[in-house]
């Protein structure tokens, strides 16, 4: 089965074989090498094919990373750093074998600075441990893909979801950065500071490099303070372009949503069916709005008449924490509601992004698309910015099917790309993309390679994600 | 006069003379070599000395920087990219020659997108001619670092300013980047996507590189609505302290500051006396609020409120455009009056960023070893970031006072380091701060030495910058 076509990524059977022998010396039982866990570390949420790497290591602590990161490299053996495994592109595969660090056992809260907004966690911390840890202080971490990923595995795919069009994605919410880059040594970003002009943006360059040029082993997080008031609701919209011009409004007047979620009518009917509720199965926007009392309701009032004025509604909004936790819910349940409507299926997430002023345009396009291909797809977005995901149910057992579904996905991603969008506004490149990303940046791929060869010569770490072989 | 030791960057003088042959043969009197323009595009605004470049080259098209820079690259020759010159740090003096890339020729704003709320610029377009440009639109490009700069070197340098606690730095108002490279390749970081996870960050990369990685041609840059209100005003403290614990309560209490910016006593004393005011002379905050009639109200109550609990007050908001123009006026101006402080003199400016919950302390122990030392020297500062400037009037004739200056500029650094702050928030590392980067950043230093080698192997983009001679 070839879903895409992953470059070529040499095993070096001498390396591997003598570096699992220093680290079972080093570490005994700790270095697990049975097929189940090595499954486990390969790729389990994604349609991509699993590949196993050779060990699996939960290091304890930095000095345990900068140790096999050593030994790994005087053998030239694979590193493939691992979190939750709920990355989409195979970017914890091991295309080349070698070592999976498994980052899950370093999960401490190091310092939590209320005054300053910012917390200093380990790469293992999920965002659910470090609200739970928050829970005291009247801050929070708002970036929230939906899974209860790490952190860590947060910054690697620069993750946003749905309060990303108020908050930012990682991009914009990591301070700093300790890493242990390709030849042991470890490395702080930045300091605490809110900002800062010295020198190359290296905090950034990591993000998003996927475990390609380094592991992360510490991250400093900005935090916000809880807002004192919620409101959301749902807002039904008689079709994708009156629901995508509400967004565009509502953006342009200055409305600080927090969130702003398309979910399509089939996506709707999907969400009802799962959770027993029985919302309108129309083209839907979930909303969210932060702030004060005052601020909450005023933002709620303003969106109602703007969705008015493009033929939606009634936008029933709700300041109940219940009633916002039930609909959040189903959002967040979307991905199951959806494997629902053909059980036994495996859903493919695409993950275009778009200037919102094609958003109508590229979604109705692509539900035309999905139409007259025959396959079962849904949508839902980030849509305030531009971002969303078709969810294609694949019968893994159909090749053809597959084939039509990869080449339905080659073609969003191309009308993507021709309005001026990108291909991934959160799931990364790994290895599922590659083949989009000279489309999309062209000589600036170049670029990235040269980054990569300067800082990963030996190219160990997480070889075969976003430009291949990281050879030029 | 050894005001900072700067890495040594040798002189290709067998270089310099082909290529200034080649342009002049291609471009004519388009290539500038008179010595009144050179000393115009090396250092004017900085207390570091002018070194000039041989030639001074004003491209029109990013196609003639690509044809200045493939010379450049044959002949070694060092390439300094030069916007207003309004920069700190000697980002724009040429340690070893070469020619002087004045981009201000390049200022077309090439489209606006208003239903996406962004821009697309040439880098020579200041930040006024933009907000000039966009006037009908409702939309503003908020980022403002006081002088008239132009927006590629306000990328160039990470340039922030008064209102980066609300819009963030350019860091963060950077959709993507055309750039010539040091091979002559024009690349383009991104697509036009609010947000993306394709590949590694090389708009980042770019931003805050001071031009010693490549050239930037374009900017995508992100819009905001004009908010419907804006509401602000000065408010007094007792001391130092207070005026702190007051913009940590803010912030903690997530008012949406604009801006918040402190201005200690001798300062306020000069804007006084400058502008022909009669503000209270002792340390106070100059604030803005953005949003709704209601909101703007609601946030001014609350910081009022705030401030009163910390012994601040009281706060005289309006809401009145005359009046707050006057205000902030008065604020821009600031730099001017300090010096008037003192005739004669230049003023070497700082620009530590600490975290919040240090500011205080920061401070007070900053003013006190300024007057510990006999300098004379005021302090202003982006406080919500916790950074903030330090304008030392020197009187550039004697020695033993520069060199009184600089000791102290290097307390103030190292204070700032021990505090887990930066030496520059906002300015840039430039030949001015080299030698506290790598004690800022240790290791991580070699890994932007790596970076910059992998792009610029033969070190003719702006060398002597940041990194030294850019060799590991």
């Amino acid at each position: 089965m070839a879903l895409a076509e992953f470059e070529k990524v040499v095993r070096n059977e001498e390396g591997i074989a003598t570096a699992l022998d220093i680290l079972r010396q080093r570490y005994g039982e700790r270095l697990l090498t049975g097929r189940s866990v090595r499954e486990q570390h390969a790729h389990t949420t994604s349609y991509i094919p699993a590949q196993l790497p050779d060990g699996v290591f939960a290091p304890a602590t930095a000095e345990e990373v900068q140790d096999v990161v050593r030994i790994c490299a005087a053998h030239r053996v694979p590193i493939i750093p691992f979190g939750t495994g709920t990355s989409l592109e195979g970017h914890v595969n091991a295309p080349g074998g070698g070592i999976s660090l498994d980052l899950m056992g370093m999960n401490r809260v190091l310092s939590v600075n209320a005054e300053d907004l910012d917390c200093t966690v380990e790469p293992g911390v999920t965002r659910e441990d470090l609200n739970h840890h928050l829970r005291d202080t009247g801050l929070f971490f708002p970036i929230d893909p939906g899974a209860n990923a790490s952190l860590g595995g947060m910054a690697a795919t620069r993750a946003s979801g749905t309060n990303a069009v108020r908050y930012g994605t990682m991009r914009d919410n990591v301070l700093r950065l300790s890493a242990v880059m390709p030849d042991g040594r470890l490395i702080t970003t930045a300091r605490r500071a809110k900002k800062s002009s010295a020198g190359y943006d290296l905090t950034r360059l990591l993000i998003g490099a996927e475990g390609t040029l380094g592991i992360i082993t510490s991250l400093t997080l900005r935090l916000y303070g809880i807002p004192q008031a919620i409101s959301g609701g749902v807002c039904p919209f008689p079709n994708v372009e009156q629901a995508c011009q509400a967004v565009i409004a509502t953006i342009q007047m200055g409305v600080p949503v927090a969130r702003i979620e398309f979910v399509n009518g089939l996506a709707m009917k999907a969400i009802n069916a799962y959770s027993n509720l029985d919302y309108p199965e129309s083209p839907c926007l979930f909303l969210e709005f932060h702030g004060s009392d005052a601020g909450v309701k005023e933002q709620a009032e303003t969106f109602g008449e703007i969705a008015a004025e493009f033929g939606g509604g009634p936008f029933q909004w709700t300041s109940i924490a219940e009633e916002r936790t039930r609909l959040w819910k189903a959002r967040h349940n979307a991905y199951w509601a959806c494997i629902a409507l053909r059980p036994g299926t495996r859903g493919l997430s695409t993950d275009v992004c778009v200037p919102i002023s094609r958003l109508a345009e590229c979604i109705v396009e692509t539900e035309a698309d999905i139409a007259e291909s025959g396959l079962l797809a849904t949508v839902l977005g980030h849509v305030g910015d531009g971002n969303f995901h078709v969810l294609v149910l694949m019968d893994m057992d159909d090749p053809g099917e597959i084939e039509q579904a990869e080449a339905f996905v080659a073609r969003l991603n191309r009308r993507a790309l021709s309005m001026d969008g990108t291909c991934t506004g959160e799931h990364g490149i790994g290895q599922g993309k590659m083949r989009f990303l000279e489309e999309e940046l062209g000589d600036a791929v170049d670029v990235m390679r040269a980054v990569k060869q300067a800082i990963d010569p030996l190219n160990i770490m997480n070889p075969g994600k976003i430009i291949g072989a990281g050879r030029p």
